[in-house]
């Protein structure tokens, strides 16, 4: 399974000493240890696949870990932590107590800085260079690894503007493989292809670096050299008549495109490139999924493809018959009919259609169905300009990704007013990716905010129906937050109803105590209260709160009369959401009940399956079944 | 007051039939009831100044409000204001149940997206270009003018990528003055001033211009005249040798850099861009300040000077003796004074050094204290960059901004546990500039965070101290809030003593009713315990709570214990803050008290003083009062 050179690497360390030439076949071997583990092992696949050479050859340049090495988004780390010290764990991957999917400063003193969301990597290696001048290391190299889909994020672009009249040692190295996770869209993209299409760029840029020789040459020598390397730059972009290239507008000497599966090229290049100083960029081709074909001819499938067998490359689908739906599939079934009925609509994706199954509107109306990149941001504001001009936007944002756009929530949207229907899919626990993903903040960070309502769906009907009634006239601003995953029935497909706006729903009738539940999390609370008859023969009641704002106070109010006890849940954080905000209203009522929170605890939550984290977290079914229990015994 | 022209315009139809020539007199007399009106009715000045001729050619070439204008920030948009209905009015700018000082929708018409936080005027012009093309309405205009300063922010960048590849009918006006409110710094700022610098190109592009004549050529002659022009352009362009456009390389046309204080060519131009379709920028050169000396030469402090001589410009300061310092001033001196001792300290601000007064570290230690430009985001990054490397960085920004960097204060900061100090400058409610810029969501957002440290100071001694202790070893991540303006003692400078963190402090011993208070707003509160004790003879408790996390539970037993009435008070929005904090923990307790809790209230909070605000919110000390009073009353 783990080729001989491989067998050989437990550090960056052992891979210097190879040979050059050797590095070609470790990265044929680094490739198959990759496929081989993850084919029973999911994970994300095709970024790792692309970025082998380049790992290696960064490792074997620079001298990590000294040298700071930073992987924007981070799926494209596997062979990185495999070369790293974490060949033996790599089959961990993503399990509960096993390696994190995504760079750690915590897991490996290789990974400077944390990643998982998008488009950090430059401000931080900016940070870092900026340390290391004043602790007067001025010649320590600051790398950040960013792919061109990330580029559109707009922090990228805030630190390349800051770094760009810095004098900071940072090395950008943008891999261009015109994906993302989706196909990387926007102007930036296209930019980054015509520099590929500049074939005679390319070629003087080539002669250039052939000119500028060996990097073993002294300073002075060096000097005369970049120089004239300068010159040569200078000329060629003089040629590229049309051919803008951002980077160098905003401060940066940009070098490439080269291929990025050409090890030597990017040793060769790399050395030279770190005996210059100051900000520079290296753009990169890769492809993503190199070496394994389907994943090649299908990175967006194969971006996490989950099993699949590791010699045909053919995905494992166990296809069992009559399964609920993913609330996505559901979420893109019925935006399209909603559109259909209503033209007023329109869909908005920042870079997740097939995540978020936007792709479904995408393709059925493309006139009407936006990915705007990766750009949460931009999403909302121009969802915003879109909603101030009469339309009805669904804009789709994961629920962690959305902190991204939490002021344009706030500033643009709720000041206005303005009828936007802002979907947060990955809300709650999300299991593997961990705790960079967990979308358990969005309740509390939501409700302090004047003019929204906040719903989430126990079920695909009601999330549905929430759809529905959130497109009628005169909603205003509706956040609905739905979690990853399968919904509840097989049948999904109801006939709209409205649901009346700040109104929950009796599930079941009981006595002493009651369980108020907001979204999915409410079926774990359906398969306790059934525990609790079994165990004890008690009914007791639960009741889906369905909206966290406006708060449904007759609900309220009638559970105050007719309860003692008050358990509440959500797959959110317990300081601010759905718990929080029952506890204010009785308080606020001068009704004294007894009531207990659950909910995410106040740390941030591991990776491991969902089941293990609502365990730990303590609001899986058995968890809520003990905390009734013990209520009813203590009564 | 009002020039005879300027006095038969009520609304850009009144402009649009004047003659050309009577543009420029026009401009002078705006100049001057801008000038004379702000002179007594502070405002932001120079701005609004810098974009008077541009105002007046917009109006007159487009068809507001059917064309669609949106002024980035909204700070210049005082000119427009006046032209579009809003003359009479303009002498109430930014007072209680006066105009607002930034675009509102609610206000006009001519006011089609609401603005006040930066760089959010692409997206929205896009979203509502897409709006109009859905309708069946490609022809309509959709203008963004932003500032150079403002397209540093992260936001304008995605947008600009994403308007680049849509046949988006968008006019992005870059109105390029150097200056954002502190001098505009990075690397787009650079490349823009070499556009500027290049003569050869600028006369190309004129002489282009003049080729392709006047707006009135027919459709065919027209298209013949792009094309003429494109060559041309390309032409210009292959001299430009080393001087890359950004614009063009994300897919717009660029036009420009022209003098935007020439009415004539800005007309001109306008008409011509009126024509084109799909993605456009111009760039304009203006000054920000025009027509007023003082303003010209020191537009910083002129951004918005107070009260100043209509005639000589010079500001009228009220320098009364012994007056306390602003908090702002308190962190300038305290944040040198620490690093001078500690040299792991840098500063950061985000285009707000004289606002928050990192300045005076800049210009001591400007190796150590940076201005990264309008970018939030990429602050907090940078920080945790910095912190990741052993550094100690205080990045102050204001509280409303800092929701630009939810996930980064997060994902890059707690979750990490850096030991990064967010200093939340203009915490609680601003004032004149009203809902867009109160710091009133911050505890609300920051509480439900993991790993973070909360407080904020009720004088300039705690900030002090509160900055002294976050910087001492292993505190990790701290965020310290503190309002804008004037602190409370002469005597600011006390020696530094450390604060043990989560420990409040008991102000005054009391009975049956205890005031909690979080920060400066504290103060209302000592007011209103001595007017209790005035008009009752009862001695009520007052504790300053220091911190919302972590809480201090030893303080909130004690006060279980010997109060039946607890009022908790905060200038942030009840939802969320220390008033949900306090009555979470008496619940998890199961101790049953009669809490109120005071704050922001769950709506947006208009402009106005400061104090007027407070009585609207029910924070100042007569509402703590009667709330008191009204508790002792009903016991």
């Amino acid at each position: 399974m783990i080729g001989v050179i491989l067998n050989s690497i437990n550090s960056p360390e052992d891979l210097r000493r190879l040979l050059p030439r050797d590095l070609s076949e470790l990265a044929i071997e680094l490739r198959h240890y990759i496929i081989d583990t993850l084919s029973n092992h999911p994970g994300h696949l095709a970024s790792s696949l692309g970025t082998v050479e380049l790992t290696l050859a960064l490792h074997y340049v620079f001298n990590t870990p000294d040298d700071k090495l930073i992987w924007d988004v981070g799926h494209q780390s596997y062979a990185h932590k495999i070369i790293t010290g974490r060949k033996e764990v790599f089959p961990t991957i993503r399990t509960y107590e096993g390696i994190s999917g995504f760079p750690r400063r915590d897991e490996s003193p290789f990974d400077p800085f944390g990643t998982g969301h998008s488009s950090t990597s430059i401000s931080a290696a900016l940070g870092m260079a900026t340390a290391s001048k004043l602790q007067g290391n001025p010649s320590r190299q600051h790398i950040a690894v960013i792919g061109d889909g990330a580029l559109t994020g707009g922090e990228a672009f805030e630190a390349l503007n800051n770094a760009g009249v810095s004098k900071a040692n940072i090395l950008v190295i943008v891999n261009d493989n015109g994906i993302s996770i989706d196909k990387a869209v926007g102007g930036l993209s296209r930019s980054l292809t015509r520099l590929i299409a500049s074939h005679r760029y390319n070629e003087l840029k080539r002669k250039a670096w052939n000119n500028l020789g060996g990097n073993e040459a002294g300073p002075r020598r060096h000097n005369r050299r970049i120089g004239f390397f300068q010159h040569l730059t200078a000329m060629a972009k003089g040629l590229l008549i049309g051919r803008n290239n951002m980077f160098e507008s905003l401060g940066f000497r940009y070098f490439g495109p080269i291929d990025g599966h050409n090890i030597d090229d990017l040793v060769d290049m790399l050395a030279k490139l770190k005996d210059l100083k100051g900000p520079r960029v290296l753009h990169i081709v890769t492809k993503k999924g190199k070496g394994l074909k389907q994943a090649e001819v299908n990175p967006v499938t194969y971006h996490a493809p989950g099993k699949y067998d590791s010699e045909t490359g053919v995905q494992i689908i166990n296809e069992e018959a009559d399964q609920p739906l993913k609330y996505q599939e559901v979420f893109g079934y019925t935006i399209v009919e909603l559109a259909q009925r209503n033209e007023r609509i329109v869909g908005i994706t920042p870079a997740m259609p097939t995540g978020s199954s936007l792709c479904m509107m995408m393709e059925q109306m493309p006139d009407r169905a936006f990915d705007v990149g990766i750009a949460e941001q931009h999403a909302v504001t121009f969802a915003a300009g879109l909603a101030a001009q009469g339309m009805i936007p669904f804009c789709n944002i994961y629920s962690s990704f959305a902190q991204r756009a939490y002021d344009q929530i706030i500033h643009d949207v709720a000041l206005q007013k303005l009828p936007v229907i802002l979907c947060l899919d990955r809300a709650g626990l999300v299991g593997d990716d961990g705790p960079t993903h967990h979308g358990v903040f969005d309740l509390a960070y939501l409700r302090p905010i004047p003019n929204i309502t906040i719903c989430a769906p126990m079920d695909e009907h009601e999330l549905r129906n929430m759809m529905y009634s959130a497109q009628l006239p005169d909603k205003g601003f509706v956040a609905i937050r739905y979690p990853r995953g399968a919904s509840v029935n097989v049948e999904w497909k109801n006939a709209f109803e409205e649901i009346t706006f700040g109104q929950g729903r009796q599930i079941r009738d009981g006595e002493e105590v009651a369980i108020l539940s907001l979204g999915h999390i409410g079926n774990n609370a359906i398969a306790a209260v059934e525990k609790v008859e079994e165990a004890t023969g008690k009914k007791i009641g639960h009741y889906d709160m369905r909206f966290l704002k406006p708060l449904d106070a007759a609900l309220l109010d009638e559970v105050a009369q007719r309860y003692k006890h008050v358990v509440t849940i959500e797959d959110g954080v317990v300081k601010g959401g759905l718990g929080s905000a029952v506890v204010e209203y009785y308080n606020e009522k001068g009704v004294s009940l007894d009531i207990r929170v659950l909910g995410i605890p106040d740390h941030f939550i591991r990776h491991g399956s969902i089941f293990q984290l609502q365990k730990d977290c303590g609001i899986d079914a058995e968890s809520i079944f003990k905390v009734v229990v013990g209520m009813l015994q203590n009564k």
